[in-house]
């Protein structure tokens, strides 16, 4: 007999239907029992009577098999209810570490990281992943529409991007290898191979030893790359149409998800307002006594910033442009002596982007190395499609977990992966 | 003045458009100069007089932006040419180091793969990795379709999936981890935590010694698990309607692709044919003479089975059941005493699929590992999902570099990895 998921039942009234899922709860009172099955669609509660229980030992969580009868029951949370047939036990559930079944998670985060496969299946969990695979979803249609190219490339590999900080490296064979730190050097090389457009949906490696609410060591990068760019705002109007485009996604596709979530989303406006990082530290030092900053943001900036781009144009986010050449990498186009052509984009406080226009011309590059102390020699293979026709270029990069976690409302950057790595987590 | 793509000019038929690309070709005859352009939706013959190309030296592969007006010449590929009123360079190219521009690419592939920013501007390459990408397209828009979730699993572990052997080990910061050789445990997890259906696109690593011209050190593998399944039927049911979904959608979306990489797409029929491991054996043995094999199937004898598919059944897929149990990973249901509920997907002579059932008892897979010699108490963390209600279950993964080689008649996998990775390349 074919499966029906809990969120159809209302098609199949008066009808026997099979459902498959997990005991969220099991009462007994006298001669009728009131299971609540849970499977990924949403729960529903079964009657049944002491024999079709029989003698089995249902625990919380077990798995089951139940056979009964859609009844209309407005009492019913959903508005029906299954007269329970049988019951078939399909594998059963120790007592659990930790409560998952209250309407809040009440463990610590390390418990419910410790217990994944179970903090994972309360509904909040649930449906934060979903949100998240949703998000991602609209960033590659968004693209594969604009004619971008999905595309994967190599994690491990045989130098970094910024010259060996902040690497794992390992021992591949022969050879030393380093888990890339972004996907950088391989877009850009992809532009230039004529592709011209690229994206890539993937994980990078950060070998940095603190450890705060916003870092992850491995976490998943929305990267992007395109070619035949007049300057840095080209990448910022494309990234304002992808955030408008992805939240249009989650409106119409998600409104569920939304309200279980009680996400507010953000509006995106025709121009997402943007700042020079001068005029941001102009508007720290008037509006909120920071003098001490020189030329970067730190948290607690970036959180008063953000707010006063809310209380200015109303808007959640915010793009910081202009920043100091001598804070990127080598590959930043610059802007006059000391600035550059690239920018971040701050969300309810905090940096969810980095991206700018890159350096295409061959001699400017090397000339960048150079000037940071980098020997271009090893860096020869990134330097080759610079030397054979490099179109103007630049791209950007999105933490996936920080804009989940943002979304949410969650603090925690770690409650936005599914198993998070940081300074001290390797399991489960 | 915003840019057109060449593939778009016959919209504009006499008027003045902006051309960005790569200078594939410049023929100069006395007054009038040839410029074949090329950019990521085509060529155009763009026709300039002398002062247009003034003092500009355009090498092959350099990069420039065209002004010029659209043209009907009914001679001219495509239709159009463009009457070139003015050419800026961009950037340019030094003498290339391999032509790229001849019908076929000549150098050896591993010189195209030492150059691979230029390799892959031929247009046989540019195509290839357009249709892997619309291979996991249409991969994702399926299992989207029937409620998998996508996920994103850690590839930096503390364990190997099957204890220990071909994994590269890396130092992250006081523990030892590992590159995941497979997203299995995790997507079971998942499974497990209640999402019920996963599918994951992401690397897997392999540390085998082994340079052959199917396997890569590093690869990009379409997984997906699910819950609820009666056996490993359902998983084999499943890849059928999945693999029937992505060629359609090959088909009816990429048609210009099919037709210029010249691909025959394969028939899946309603179901593809399978057969057991002792059939298999049994024709190899009284059809080919391969009276040498036991319980495993070498690539000649993949090829040999497959040849007698096509006769047979005239389908070039063919699922190979129940293997030995013995020659499968400790998390196989077992199937009798000694088989499994287990398959490989073999396609045009080569196996591009490995999936079956898995066991979902906890006892059962304790007992599992104690057979095989791996310790329990290493896999605690696995394990816990089976101790507190695990549904029965199964999965697949498809290798994608594989499957895009196979269906493109490259008859190295290395061609369909954008920078691939193997026993002896690290770079570029």
């Amino acid at each position: 007999m074919q499966r029906t998921y809990i969120s159809d039942i209302h098609r199949w009234q008066d009808r026997t239907v099979n459902l498959n899922g997990w005991v969220q709860r099991l009462r007994s009172l006298g001669q009728v029992n009131f299971l609540l099955l849970r499977d990924r669609t949403g729960t529903v509660q079964v009657v049944l009577n002491n024999e079709a229980l029989a003698d089995l030992e249902l625990t919380t969580e077990s798995v089951v098999e139940v056979t009964g009868r859609v009844v209309k029951e407005s009492r019913a949370h959903g508005g029906y209810e299954i007269w329970g047939d049988s019951v078939q036990l399909l594998n059963t559930a120790e007592p659990l570490p930790m409560n998952i079944n209250a309407p809040q998670l009440k463990a610590t985060l390390d418990t419910q990281l410790n217990h994944r496969s179970l903090s994972l299946r309360h509904p909040s969990n649930q449906q934060l992943f979903r949100l998240q695979s949703a998000l991602v979803h609209g960033f590659q249609e968004f693209l594969n529409a604009g004619g971008f190219l999905q595309v994967f490339t190599p994690k491990l590999v045989a130098g970094g991007t910024e010259g060996g900080t902040e690497l794992f490296s390992l021992q591949y064979f022969e050879q030393k290898a380093y888990l890339a730190q972004s996907p950088q050097f391989y877009k850009q090389t992809l532009v230039g191979s004529g592709f011209e457009r690229v994206y890539e949906v993937g994980h990078v490696y950060r070998a940095e030893r603190h450890a705060t609410a916003r870092h992850l060591n491995e976490y998943v990068s929305l990267d992007l790359e395109m070619a035949f760019i007049q300057d840095e705002f080209d990448i910022m109007a494309l990234e304002t149409r992808l955030l408008q485009s992805i939240f249009e996604s989650l409106r119409v596709c998600h409104g569920d998800l939304l309200e279980s979530l009680r996400i507010d989303l953000p509006v995106v406006g025709a121009a997402i307002p943007h700042m020079t990082m001068d005029e941001a530290l102009t508007v720290l030092r008037e509006e909120f006594g920071r003098s001490d900053l020189r030329d970067d943001l730190d948290p607690e900036a970036e959180r008063l910033i953000c707010h006063y781009a809310k209380q200015q144009w109303n808007s959640e986010f915010l793009f910081i442009t202009e920043y100091p050449l001598h804070k990127r990498p080598m590959y930043t186009m610059p802007k006059g002596p000391a600035s550059s052509a690239s920018f971040d984009l701050l969300f309810r406080g905090v940096e969810i982007t980095t991206g700018g226009q890159r350096i295409h011309n061959h001699g400017q590059l090397v000339q960048a190395m150079q000037e940071r102390g980098l020997d271009p020699t090893l860096f020869g293979d990134y330097l080759e499609v610079f030397r054979y026709g490099m179109p103007p270029h630049g791209g950007l990069a999105i933490g996936l977990e920080r804009l989940t976690a943002l979304l949410a409302g969650r603090s925690n950057v770690r409650e936005a992966s599914l198993f998070p790595r940081d300074r001290h987590r390797l399991t489960p």
